[in-house]
Protein backbone atom coordinates (compact mmCIF):
# COMPACT_ATOMS: atom_id res chain seq x y z
CA UNK A 1 0.00 0.00 0.00
CA UNK A 2 1.41 3.39 -0.78
CA UNK A 3 0.30 7.02 -0.21
CA UNK A 4 1.08 10.62 -1.54
CA UNK A 5 3.31 13.11 0.09
CA UNK A 6 2.15 16.22 0.88
CA UNK A 7 4.69 18.57 2.30
CA UNK A 8 4.06 20.97 5.33
CA UNK A 9 5.81 24.03 5.14
CA UNK A 10 5.15 26.47 8.14
CA UNK A 11 1.54 27.80 8.33
CA UNK A 12 -1.32 29.18 10.66
CA UNK A 13 -4.65 28.58 11.07
CA UNK A 14 -6.85 31.51 12.36
CA UNK A 15 -10.56 31.73 14.07
CA UNK A 16 -12.26 34.69 11.78
CA UNK A 17 -12.15 36.73 15.30
CA UNK A 18 -8.34 36.61 14.72
CA UNK A 19 -8.22 36.87 11.42
CA UNK A 20 -10.66 40.27 10.92
CA UNK A 21 -7.70 41.30 13.74
CA UNK A 22 -4.55 40.92 11.52
CA UNK A 23 -6.57 41.67 8.12
CA UNK A 24 -9.75 43.34 8.93
CA UNK A 25 -11.95 43.42 5.92
CA UNK A 26 -9.56 42.03 3.65
CA UNK A 27 -11.08 38.53 2.24
CA UNK A 28 -9.38 35.33 2.83
CA UNK A 29 -9.07 33.95 -0.71
CA UNK A 30 -7.87 30.90 -2.33
CA UNK A 31 -4.30 30.79 -3.47
CA UNK A 32 -4.20 27.13 -4.37
CA UNK A 33 -6.54 24.38 -2.99
CA UNK A 34 -4.62 22.10 -1.50
CA UNK A 35 -5.35 18.05 -1.41
CA UNK A 36 -7.35 17.98 1.22
CA UNK A 37 -10.78 18.55 0.72
CA UNK A 38 -12.10 22.29 1.68
CA UNK A 39 -8.48 23.31 2.86
CA UNK A 40 -6.75 25.88 1.02
CA UNK A 41 -2.65 28.05 0.74
CA UNK A 42 -4.87 31.30 1.15
CA UNK A 43 -3.67 34.67 -0.55
CA UNK A 44 -2.14 35.90 3.21
CA UNK A 45 0.75 35.48 5.04
CA UNK A 46 1.90 36.43 8.81
CA UNK A 47 4.76 37.00 11.19
CA UNK A 48 5.07 34.92 13.76
CA UNK A 49 7.15 35.72 16.96
CA UNK A 50 8.52 35.20 20.58
CA UNK A 51 10.88 37.44 22.17
CA UNK A 52 13.74 36.09 20.50
CA UNK A 53 13.23 35.82 16.79
CA UNK A 54 10.50 36.08 13.91
CA UNK A 55 10.00 34.39 10.74
CA UNK A 56 7.71 36.43 8.07
CA UNK A 57 5.85 34.97 4.77
CA UNK A 58 4.04 32.80 7.04
CA UNK A 59 1.09 31.57 5.13
CA UNK A 60 -2.43 31.32 6.60
CA UNK A 61 -4.13 27.96 5.26
CA UNK A 62 -8.27 28.34 4.78
CA UNK A 63 -10.86 28.34 5.64
CA UNK A 64 -10.64 29.98 9.44
CA UNK A 65 -11.22 27.28 11.96
CA UNK A 66 -12.47 27.06 15.14
CA UNK A 67 -9.04 27.59 16.78
CA UNK A 68 -6.06 29.41 16.25
CA UNK A 69 -2.75 27.33 15.47
CA UNK A 70 0.63 27.97 14.54
CA UNK A 71 2.33 24.75 12.52
CA UNK A 72 6.11 25.40 12.66
CA UNK A 73 9.18 22.70 12.67
CA UNK A 74 11.96 21.87 14.88
CA UNK A 75 14.47 23.78 13.03
CA UNK A 76 11.89 26.87 13.22
CA UNK A 77 11.65 26.55 16.81
CA UNK A 78 15.26 26.96 17.64
CA UNK A 79 15.53 30.18 15.82
CA UNK A 80 12.15 31.56 17.73
CA UNK A 81 13.63 29.92 20.58
CA UNK A 82 10.73 27.94 21.94
CA UNK A 83 10.00 23.93 22.69
CA UNK A 84 6.74 23.45 21.41
CA UNK A 85 5.02 20.16 21.68
CA UNK A 86 4.43 17.61 19.20
CA UNK A 87 1.05 17.69 18.82
CA UNK A 88 -1.96 16.31 16.78
CA UNK A 89 -3.59 19.79 14.75
CA UNK A 90 -6.32 20.84 16.86
CA UNK A 91 -4.73 19.94 20.25
CA UNK A 92 -3.12 22.98 21.52
CA UNK A 93 -3.48 22.94 25.47
CA UNK A 94 -0.24 24.28 27.01
CA UNK A 95 1.34 24.33 23.93
CA UNK A 96 3.79 27.34 23.08
CA UNK A 97 2.77 31.08 23.04
CA UNK A 98 3.43 33.08 20.24
CA UNK A 99 2.59 36.21 18.48
CA UNK A 100 1.02 36.38 14.74
CA UNK A 101 1.23 40.08 13.11
CA UNK A 102 -1.05 40.81 10.12
CA UNK A 103 -1.32 43.66 7.72
CA UNK A 104 -3.32 45.32 10.21
CA UNK A 105 -3.23 43.94 13.65
CA UNK A 106 -0.98 41.57 15.58
CA UNK A 107 -2.68 39.03 18.25
CA UNK A 108 -0.58 37.51 21.33
CA UNK A 109 -1.92 33.66 21.72
CA UNK A 110 -1.13 32.41 24.92
CA UNK A 111 -0.96 29.12 23.75
CA UNK A 112 -1.30 27.61 20.00
CA UNK A 113 2.01 26.94 18.45
CA UNK A 114 3.18 23.11 17.74
CA UNK A 115 5.09 21.14 15.64
CA UNK A 116 2.61 18.66 13.97
CA UNK A 117 3.06 15.37 14.38
CA UNK A 118 3.55 12.62 10.98
CA UNK A 119 0.01 11.81 10.09
CA UNK A 120 -1.61 10.14 6.74
CA UNK A 121 -5.36 11.07 6.08
CA UNK A 122 -7.33 8.57 5.15
CA UNK A 123 -11.16 7.64 5.01
CA UNK A 124 -12.98 5.11 7.05
CA UNK A 125 -13.92 3.27 3.86
CA UNK A 126 -10.02 3.24 3.22
CA UNK A 127 -8.91 2.10 6.73
CA UNK A 128 -11.39 -1.25 5.78
CA UNK A 129 -10.03 -1.50 2.36
CA UNK A 130 -6.87 -1.77 3.60
CA UNK A 131 -7.35 -3.83 7.09
CA UNK A 132 -6.18 -0.63 9.04
CA UNK A 133 -9.18 -1.38 11.60
CA UNK A 134 -7.47 -0.90 15.35
CA UNK A 135 -4.47 0.30 14.04
CA UNK A 136 -3.42 4.19 14.99
CA UNK A 137 -0.57 4.40 13.86
CA UNK A 138 2.18 3.31 10.78
CA UNK A 139 5.39 3.31 9.50
CA UNK A 140 6.70 4.94 6.35
CA UNK A 141 9.31 3.56 4.17
CA UNK A 142 11.90 5.87 2.36
CA UNK A 143 14.16 5.02 -0.61
CA UNK A 144 16.38 7.20 -1.72
CA UNK A 145 20.36 8.73 -1.02
CA UNK A 146 18.71 9.38 2.51
CA UNK A 147 16.71 6.60 3.07
CA UNK A 148 14.80 5.16 6.77
CA UNK A 149 11.78 4.31 8.19
CA UNK A 150 9.73 6.83 9.97
CA UNK A 151 7.76 5.60 12.66
CA UNK A 152 4.90 7.09 15.19
CA UNK A 153 3.06 8.53 11.09
CA UNK A 154 -0.55 8.43 13.33
CA UNK A 155 -3.68 7.48 11.17
CA UNK A 156 -6.07 10.45 11.03
CA UNK A 157 -9.24 9.02 9.72
CA UNK A 158 -12.18 11.55 8.30
CA UNK A 159 -15.03 10.87 5.86
CA UNK A 160 -14.23 13.76 4.64
CA UNK A 161 -10.47 13.44 3.54
CA UNK A 162 -8.47 12.15 0.86
CA UNK A 163 -5.56 9.74 1.43
CA UNK A 164 -2.57 11.72 1.76
CA UNK A 165 0.78 11.57 4.24
CA UNK A 166 1.85 15.16 5.76
CA UNK A 167 5.51 15.21 6.82
CA UNK A 168 6.66 18.70 7.97
CA UNK A 169 9.67 20.23 6.19
CA UNK A 170 12.38 18.92 8.44
CA UNK A 171 11.50 15.40 7.67
CA UNK A 172 11.38 15.82 4.12
CA UNK A 173 14.37 17.73 3.59
CA UNK A 174 16.36 14.60 6.14
CA UNK A 175 14.65 12.10 3.68
CA UNK A 176 15.45 14.07 0.12
CA UNK A 177 11.95 13.69 -0.65
CA UNK A 178 9.36 16.03 -2.07
CA UNK A 179 5.16 16.63 -2.11
CA UNK A 180 3.64 14.30 -5.24
CA UNK A 181 6.34 11.11 -4.19
CA UNK A 182 4.54 8.25 -3.34
CA UNK A 183 5.77 5.79 -0.11
CA UNK A 184 5.10 2.26 1.20
CA UNK A 185 3.42 1.86 4.33
CA UNK A 186 4.48 -0.42 6.82
CA UNK A 187 1.92 -1.65 9.40
CA UNK A 188 3.60 -1.62 13.27
CA UNK A 189 2.53 -5.21 14.53
CA UNK B 1 26.77 -0.79 20.23
CA UNK B 2 25.88 2.60 20.58
CA UNK B 3 27.23 5.94 19.46
CA UNK B 4 27.09 9.43 20.52
CA UNK B 5 25.66 11.85 18.31
CA UNK B 6 27.46 14.98 17.34
CA UNK B 7 25.06 17.37 15.57
CA UNK B 8 26.70 19.17 12.35
CA UNK B 9 25.34 22.54 12.06
CA UNK B 10 25.53 24.67 8.35
CA UNK B 11 29.77 25.18 8.83
CA UNK B 12 32.81 25.91 6.61
CA UNK B 13 36.00 24.11 6.28
CA UNK B 14 39.00 26.41 4.47
CA UNK B 15 42.64 26.48 2.97
CA UNK B 16 45.13 28.73 4.44
CA UNK B 17 45.18 30.97 1.01
CA UNK B 18 41.22 31.32 1.50
CA UNK B 19 41.10 32.52 5.37
CA UNK B 20 43.88 34.96 4.43
CA UNK B 21 41.28 36.33 1.57
CA UNK B 22 38.40 36.03 4.23
CA UNK B 23 40.29 37.42 7.39
CA UNK B 24 43.80 38.83 6.38
CA UNK B 25 46.39 38.58 9.36
CA UNK B 26 43.74 37.92 12.22
CA UNK B 27 44.00 34.06 13.91
CA UNK B 28 42.08 31.17 13.59
CA UNK B 29 41.50 30.80 17.01
CA UNK B 30 39.67 27.65 19.09
CA UNK B 31 36.15 28.85 20.18
CA UNK B 32 35.35 24.88 21.68
CA UNK B 33 37.70 22.14 20.57
CA UNK B 34 35.54 18.95 18.97
CA UNK B 35 35.14 15.82 19.54
CA UNK B 36 37.11 14.51 16.63
CA UNK B 37 41.16 14.78 17.48
CA UNK B 38 42.14 18.38 16.53
CA UNK B 39 38.77 19.66 15.21
CA UNK B 40 37.46 22.80 16.40
CA UNK B 41 35.17 25.26 16.21
CA UNK B 42 37.15 28.61 15.85
CA UNK B 43 36.26 32.20 16.37
CA UNK B 44 35.38 32.93 13.07
CA UNK B 45 32.23 33.29 11.54
CA UNK B 46 31.47 34.06 7.41
CA UNK B 47 28.28 34.66 4.90
CA UNK B 48 27.95 31.78 2.31
CA UNK B 49 25.59 33.64 -0.60
CA UNK B 50 24.17 32.69 -4.25
CA UNK B 51 22.27 34.84 -6.40
CA UNK B 52 18.87 33.63 -5.04
CA UNK B 53 19.83 34.26 -1.37
CA UNK B 54 22.56 34.30 1.96
CA UNK B 55 23.13 33.06 5.38
CA UNK B 56 25.44 34.42 7.91
CA UNK B 57 26.85 33.43 11.13
CA UNK B 58 28.52 30.36 9.39
CA UNK B 59 30.86 29.03 11.76
CA UNK B 60 34.50 28.63 10.57
CA UNK B 61 35.61 24.67 11.72
CA UNK B 62 39.47 24.39 12.09
CA UNK B 63 42.05 23.42 11.63
CA UNK B 64 42.45 24.73 7.74
CA UNK B 65 42.49 21.82 5.30
CA UNK B 66 43.58 21.09 1.73
CA UNK B 67 40.23 22.29 0.17
CA UNK B 68 37.30 24.78 0.52
CA UNK B 69 34.02 23.36 1.67
CA UNK B 70 30.57 24.60 2.80
CA UNK B 71 28.01 22.34 4.71
CA UNK B 72 24.88 22.81 4.44
CA UNK B 73 21.38 21.26 5.42
CA UNK B 74 18.95 20.49 2.82
CA UNK B 75 16.84 23.03 4.47
CA UNK B 76 19.35 25.77 4.31
CA UNK B 77 19.39 25.23 0.49
CA UNK B 78 16.09 25.73 -0.72
CA UNK B 79 16.90 29.36 0.78
CA UNK B 80 20.08 29.95 -1.33
CA UNK B 81 18.25 27.64 -3.77
CA UNK B 82 21.04 25.45 -4.74
CA UNK B 83 20.68 21.73 -5.14
CA UNK B 84 24.18 20.54 -3.40
CA UNK B 85 24.90 16.90 -3.54
CA UNK B 86 24.34 14.12 -0.93
CA UNK B 87 28.80 13.75 -0.36
CA UNK B 88 31.44 12.48 2.00
CA UNK B 89 33.65 15.23 3.19
CA UNK B 90 36.55 16.05 1.01
CA UNK B 91 34.64 14.58 -2.23
CA UNK B 92 33.53 18.21 -3.87
CA UNK B 93 34.09 17.51 -7.69
CA UNK B 94 30.98 18.91 -9.19
CA UNK B 95 29.82 19.90 -6.36
CA UNK B 96 27.42 23.44 -5.89
CA UNK B 97 29.05 27.03 -6.42
CA UNK B 98 29.03 29.08 -3.42
CA UNK B 99 30.62 32.50 -2.07
CA UNK B 100 31.73 32.97 1.31
CA UNK B 101 32.12 36.19 2.68
CA UNK B 102 34.72 37.25 5.68
CA UNK B 103 35.21 40.10 7.46
CA UNK B 104 37.78 41.25 5.02
CA UNK B 105 37.51 40.13 1.69
CA UNK B 106 35.10 37.72 -0.41
CA UNK B 107 35.66 34.60 -2.01
CA UNK B 108 33.85 32.73 -5.28
CA UNK B 109 33.99 28.96 -5.40
CA UNK B 110 33.37 27.13 -8.17
CA UNK B 111 32.66 24.33 -6.13
CA UNK B 112 32.50 23.12 -2.77
CA UNK B 113 29.35 23.42 -1.40
CA UNK B 114 27.92 20.05 -0.31
CA UNK B 115 25.29 18.17 2.00
CA UNK B 116 26.99 15.93 3.92
CA UNK B 117 26.06 12.14 4.24
CA UNK B 118 25.11 10.49 7.63
CA UNK B 119 28.40 9.17 8.86
CA UNK B 120 30.28 7.55 12.05
CA UNK B 121 33.71 8.21 12.51
CA UNK B 122 35.54 5.43 13.59
CA UNK B 123 39.06 3.86 14.27
CA UNK B 124 40.36 0.39 12.35
CA UNK B 125 40.97 -1.09 16.03
CA UNK B 126 37.02 -0.30 16.80
CA UNK B 127 36.10 -2.09 13.22
CA UNK B 128 37.98 -5.05 14.46
CA UNK B 129 35.86 -4.87 18.03
CA UNK B 130 32.56 -4.61 16.90
CA UNK B 131 32.82 -7.28 13.76
CA UNK B 132 32.19 -4.40 11.18
CA UNK B 133 34.96 -5.76 8.86
CA UNK B 134 33.50 -5.55 5.03
CA UNK B 135 30.91 -3.29 6.05
CA UNK B 136 30.08 0.37 4.38
CA UNK B 137 27.56 1.58 6.00
CA UNK B 138 25.11 0.61 9.09
CA UNK B 139 21.67 2.25 10.09
CA UNK B 140 20.80 3.77 13.55
CA UNK B 141 17.69 3.09 15.29
CA UNK B 142 16.41 5.96 16.89
CA UNK B 143 13.78 5.91 19.92
CA UNK B 144 11.29 9.02 21.58
CA UNK B 145 8.80 10.83 20.03
CA UNK B 146 9.43 11.36 16.19
CA UNK B 147 11.54 7.79 16.35
CA UNK B 148 12.27 5.65 13.15
CA UNK B 149 15.55 4.64 11.46
CA UNK B 150 18.24 6.11 9.66
CA UNK B 151 19.85 4.54 7.13
CA UNK B 152 23.05 4.67 4.47
CA UNK B 153 24.98 5.81 7.72
CA UNK B 154 28.95 5.40 6.29
CA UNK B 155 31.67 3.58 8.48
CA UNK B 156 34.56 6.49 7.81
CA UNK B 157 37.04 4.67 9.51
CA UNK B 158 40.43 6.52 10.73
CA UNK B 159 43.14 6.27 13.33
CA UNK B 160 42.70 9.54 14.66
CA UNK B 161 39.25 9.79 15.74
CA UNK B 162 36.64 9.19 18.15
CA UNK B 163 33.36 7.22 17.87
CA UNK B 164 30.99 9.99 16.84
CA UNK B 165 27.49 9.80 14.70
CA UNK B 166 27.08 12.99 12.53
CA UNK B 167 24.08 13.97 11.33
CA UNK B 168 22.84 17.10 9.97
CA UNK B 169 20.41 19.45 11.43
CA UNK B 170 17.35 18.23 9.02
CA UNK B 171 18.26 14.68 10.33
CA UNK B 172 18.61 15.54 14.02
CA UNK B 173 15.64 18.31 13.90
CA UNK B 174 13.49 15.47 11.98
CA UNK B 175 13.78 13.01 14.69
CA UNK B 176 13.79 15.10 17.72
CA UNK B 177 17.60 14.53 18.84
CA UNK B 178 20.32 16.23 20.37
CA UNK B 179 24.51 16.44 20.74
CA UNK B 180 25.70 13.75 23.08
CA UNK B 181 22.86 11.22 22.69
CA UNK B 182 23.79 7.84 22.34
CA UNK B 183 21.95 5.58 19.49
CA UNK B 184 21.42 1.59 18.37
CA UNK B 185 24.10 0.95 15.58
CA UNK B 186 22.23 -1.86 13.48
CA UNK B 187 24.15 -3.53 10.85
CA UNK B 188 22.94 -4.03 7.29
CA UNK B 189 22.85 -7.50 5.90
Amino acid sequence: MKVILGVSNRHVHLTEKTYKKLFGEKPLEVAKKLRQPEQFASNRFVTIKTEAGEINKVRVVGPLRKYNQVEISKTDSYLLKINPPIRESGNIKGSCPITIIGDSGEVHLKEGCILANRHIHITPDEIKKYNLENIKKVKIKINGKKPGILENVYLKIAKKSKLELHLDTDDSNAFNVKTGQKFEIIIEK
